[in-house]
């Protein structure tokens, strides 16, 4: 089984996806997810223009041999345009090895190591009232984690709100919109955000009780003295854990934030190569390790990755964010079911129009998502429907401090 | 597809083998090695009366679930009974896959990283001659590593021949026989072998020149002193790896080692788990890690090491003796063929015999094996032929010093 | 005086119990407890058919020679099956020097350097009630430290309970009940637990107040976030210490509980060899050694291992449940007097027909045991009754979590 | 001054580069480099469909003000396509400030600390009497320190002939050319390298004497223990430096190579971020940083860079290879001008059809550089001559060991 044509999808049902299309001379033709959100562009035309060459004629079945070829034979290697290229080519692959072998990806990886698959989603409250009440609407449809954000109005600037990114079906609210933020960039306080942060989650602790698992993600906001700050504050809230509390450079600070709390700790959604992972791991420094299948490379590096995490005792809680696909999503849940440390996986429902294009039906009850036995990822595309959304070209939003300065988003 | 039964032959074609048998309810068969030499009875037992009731009724395809069930569940989990008992599980289980799936294991690992596996093969001559002798005739052969053990007669004690342990199938000579060597254990003395080694070595690279590579197994039984010094003293012969320098629970020794020499060291082969690596690969203080895949609860397991491995620049070199059956070899030649970072393959030819009860046909042209492309691990076992050896308990060797004390062997 | 039979006897009196008998020339008979609960028949194997032949002829009274030949030789050293058997031997061969010198074999470890020794009970409660006045009965017996456990219902899930193992003879209680536990595993949900534990202990250090010290043991069951939030949310209640909070193969994630809290942690009843204690000892991550002397391959090793962490001002508690025998239990108290470092001893009190078979007196007053001077371990073996109790074959409990994966125990 | 438009030039006028230009609205135009070999046109998809939509309407002073939007802002941060984008916008912002100044950019970096720059030259050979004739050559020019490569052929397979990547201008030899050679890849074998690396180094210095510097490039093609075998025997030939012993991820394993050999060691070509840089600074396993301005994001970020070098008793010795344009060779050469521990600077000469494209001389007398005093970055870009040079897509080689496996290249 040979590769006899390797293509791209670029998709906007609703947000822009870039699916890589991969077709083997036996006629079996697998998806994957490549998407690098307000990047879209440059990776296709990686695939298209650099690496199809390289893939067209070469086995299908040689999985880890392509991975290692595209990899290393770029020799400038590593980054997130090559490694999401790699993660739609890699993610294809598998989906025709599953296809063409009758088995579910999972099987591939060694078999199921559980049923069934714990996952957080997003609640989003623009005020106190409204925060409880939609978590008590989660926890009432079964959810045992929420990841929760806020809205803080900044007590000296009466038209400024800070605002953690998120997404939130429930209300259709979502920060990372498509559209153009460059020129109207958000302001940002982490003093401010800070103090609300505590209070937000002393209430939500005393709302809602103890029975439910509590996440909340400071997207790499803060400084190493106010994630060392913040995480000994969480404390008596256990959370379930705090997530990037520091940029993803800066690495050797984790151990401050470390030392300094025993609140747990999730990183990993900037990662792209397992040498990202292999400080935070060996050092012990995170307790969840949150890649992003797609921008990490793919199932290949993802199951690398977490083999690596196991040996330190470290967990998985693989990103699963509302701009990669439901291919995506899959490889995350094979995965989930594959992996002996497995934690928990973050979880968004796409829009309905998503699923015109991506058919795929999961089912989440109790607050754990079931996968079905399907061959490959278990995902089809609609080409047609994809050519119907054409791309629709956005900037991500842009934070800046009150001095005027460029603040991480 | 469930598992319908678990049992084991135990069989004498030449050596001892413990084959796990694993039954599925469609009817196909897998086998795995759980030969433990010289304590082949506890794990057949392990696997009879403590295993089997576990497994039978258990999904055949979630192989990673099993082996977690049984090394956690176990509670006193590890050590090479244990693990011996998983590797036999857990290789039929592979071979199971591969045949319900149509498809040889290593495409279920990732598939082929590379078309054929370097190996080598022992050498070992009673005298100079001799041993130069058979390295040529190997080396006229295609073999491009040799690894090399000699005999060294102490210059003090007319009957006294210090040797290493090996298996030289072009003499028909092997130290770890099958028989009683309790009561008249060998002799050994660092000293005069470690002399006899630079002297020995020295002489090979002066009559084969540099276009061979070399590799010396000091089986464990050098002081951190006398490793120190003879991993520094072999340098200008730059052999491809020194073996086993020390014993393996005395695992921060190898630093000092490493410090002492560049020399490159090899190490594994008593390893049981994922965590006795850690150490070796976190700290590169090893260059081949030499897992021997029987005794380190099978492919699963030696897969995640091997991953490990590779985020330390640490290659493969799975230890390939004859007191572990072609079901083995073909496990270590799968992985050799998906891991991306395969080293060197040690690899030892099998009395005929032995493929009376293994049918298994390997090629080795030029130094490589080149491994057929067969569903599963690709080794048919004949229960017939097997039943006509019968198992013959025998003892390994014993090692005492000059003064009577225990020796590692 | 040499070693004229070696056997075994496996008998069930109440639980299963792997008896070494080692005969000498002279007629003296010594006993030695090789119980490894659940895999009993490989421990008896290895015994039988491979260890004895190497010790018939041998010298009694050389056990270190003996120990370390069985140790080193089998060339596929370490684990719980061979650690187990060697325990067996090793204490049968100390209960024939001492018998043969007609000596307590605390005598031949160097004298006591203790009058009596400080031990601990466990107490169990179904709810907050029968737990407080449980422990009050201890308290009012004389305990002077406790070990609790609880139950605690799952609020989700009203047929579920979370319950830790214990051994409460007051109310002959028992989670490690032998019987056929696979194929109804249990379920596990650390939150739920940890959030109880909390409160339990509030509970308790309200009640009882101050005088008592306490002991818990988390079994293993946390991850590393867990164990580090847990540490440290149960310092206001001063633990005598914390038991075994991680898995025993992360060794490296100690470090990280002891640095997230100045709660005292015991870790070890799952440790084989002198290795396993290596890096715990030498980083001073724990402030007790809780070695199984059964598991860890008898008196020899386990006086090694505390004599290393007496150099680390690390103290003794050796591990001492109801799954091994008053040969074992027997054992500890030897040592417990003879090392100088002891700090405390876990106590269970067998089912009283455990005692037709092993006919052993020892006295408990005031929180501590006296142990009568008898020569060697000091305890009868009654073979006829042993026989009257023949193996009940069972299966340790399995835990899983809410996904259905494999949980540790 | 506001950038008002930013666009791209993709020429070939020998090897593909990709030029940045920056127009602001004075009319004052900026040139930087943006050419990443083998992947240009993701850069340029980049640069044109995602980026200068940022940049348009933006202040032309604030250079770094738009790094830093630039690269923060992207969220997905890193990798080489990301920092070659960044580097052709840096350099022409920085072009751009030195015309608008009428100042060279290296005043505007704080002026100059030397008046000339140390630089090195490739010398290739395809058999010994070949490299030592040109190696004299470029004494005789005045040549100081040289960079040599050779050819290797393989004993035993005749056709085979392993080389090291070069530029050798007097000879128009160059293994990294434009073309197709994916679907025949060179076989590398690193032993027999090696061991003809020790010969040929043996041979320069006995040849050429002791009064010239000699550097090899191993190019990343070593395990870690080749690199320490190499490095240590290397030793009596004191380099000026070993440049990339090893791949560029395994960051730790330069720990090893440093501590076995004094040899000098310079690593940093594939190095994107201060983030990378970090550790082999910190822990000062290098002594020379060579950064490629290119890939690293423009001047900016290396001028960081150098600074940290510094701190560490780092010196730089950047990138200068042929598949960078004139313009990255003039960002250099500003640099080693300006930053105080400068070490050494490579140096290849473009073909002179390059320069009909890049107006740009510069004088090499007496082994080193003297860089003319013009605004900017002193080359001038006609960009009639870029456009008669159209792209030329091109594929960089391919290495595979001789079991077919995926060699870094």
């Amino acid at each position: 089984m040979h590769i006899s044509r390797v293509s791209t999808i670029l998709t906007c049902p609703d947000r822009n996806y870039l699916i890589v299309r991969v077709e083997a001379d036996t006629g079996v033709v697998g998806y994957g997810d490549a998407t690098l959100n307000g990047r879209e562009r440059p990776v296709q035309v990686l695939v298209e223009e650099h690496l199809a060459g390289w893939l067209e004629g070469h086995e299908a079945e040689r999985i880890e041999d392509i991975w290692q070829m595209l990899f290393r034979h770029t020799y400038f290697r590593g980054g997130p345009v090559m490694l999401s290229a790699l993660a739609g080519i890699d993610m294809a692959l598998w989906d025709i090895k599953g296809k063409a072998h009758d088995a579910p990806v999972y099987d591939l990886l060694g078999g199921r190591c559980r049923d069934r698959v714990l996952a957080y989603l997003h609640v989003h409250g623009r005020n106190d009232e409204e925060l409880i009440a939609r978590s008590r609407a989660r926890m009432d449809y079964g959810c045992r984690v929420l990841r929760y954000s806020f809205e803080t109005p900044d007590p000296r600037n009466p038209d400024t709100v800070y605002r953690q990114p998120h997404q939130d079906i429930a209300t259709k609210e979502r920060v990372e919109v498509t559209g153009d933020l460059r020129h109207a960039p958000a302001v940002w306080d982490s003093e401010v955000y800070m103090r609300d942060l505590i209070r937000v989650t002393h209430l939500l602790r005393d709302e809602l009780g103890e029975d439910v698992g509590l996440i909340h993600d400071a997207h790499e906001r803060l400084s190493v003295a106010e994630a060392r700050q913040v995480a000994r504050e969480l404390e008596p809230y256990h959370l379930f854990f705090l997530e990037d509390p520091l940029e993803p450079l800066g690495v050797g600070a984790l151990r401050e934030v470390r030392a300094a709390s025993a609140t747990p700790l999730a990183m990993g959604e900037l990662y792209n190569t397992v040498a990202d992972t292999l400080p935070v791991l060996q050092e012990r420094w995170i307790d969840y390790l949150r890649l992003d299948v797609t921008h990490f490379g793919g199932i290949s590096p993802a199951r690398r990755a977490a083999t690596l995490a196991d040996a330190y005792g470290v967990r998985t809680a693989f990103h699963g964010p509302s701009d990669i696909s439901p291919l995506a999503h899959a490889a995350n849940l094979h995965l989930d079911l594959a992996v002996p440390n497995f934690g928990i996986q973050e979880f968004v429902e796409h829009d309905a129009r998503v699923f015109s294009v991506f058919d795929w039906k999961i089912d989440m009850s109790d607050g754990y998502i079931n996968v079905p036995a399907r061959p490959g990822l278990g995902v089809d595309v609609d080409e047609d429907a994809a050519a119907r959304h054409p791309y629709t070209p956005g900037y991500l939003p842009a934070l800046r401090d009150a001095m005027g300065a460029v603040h991480d988003w």
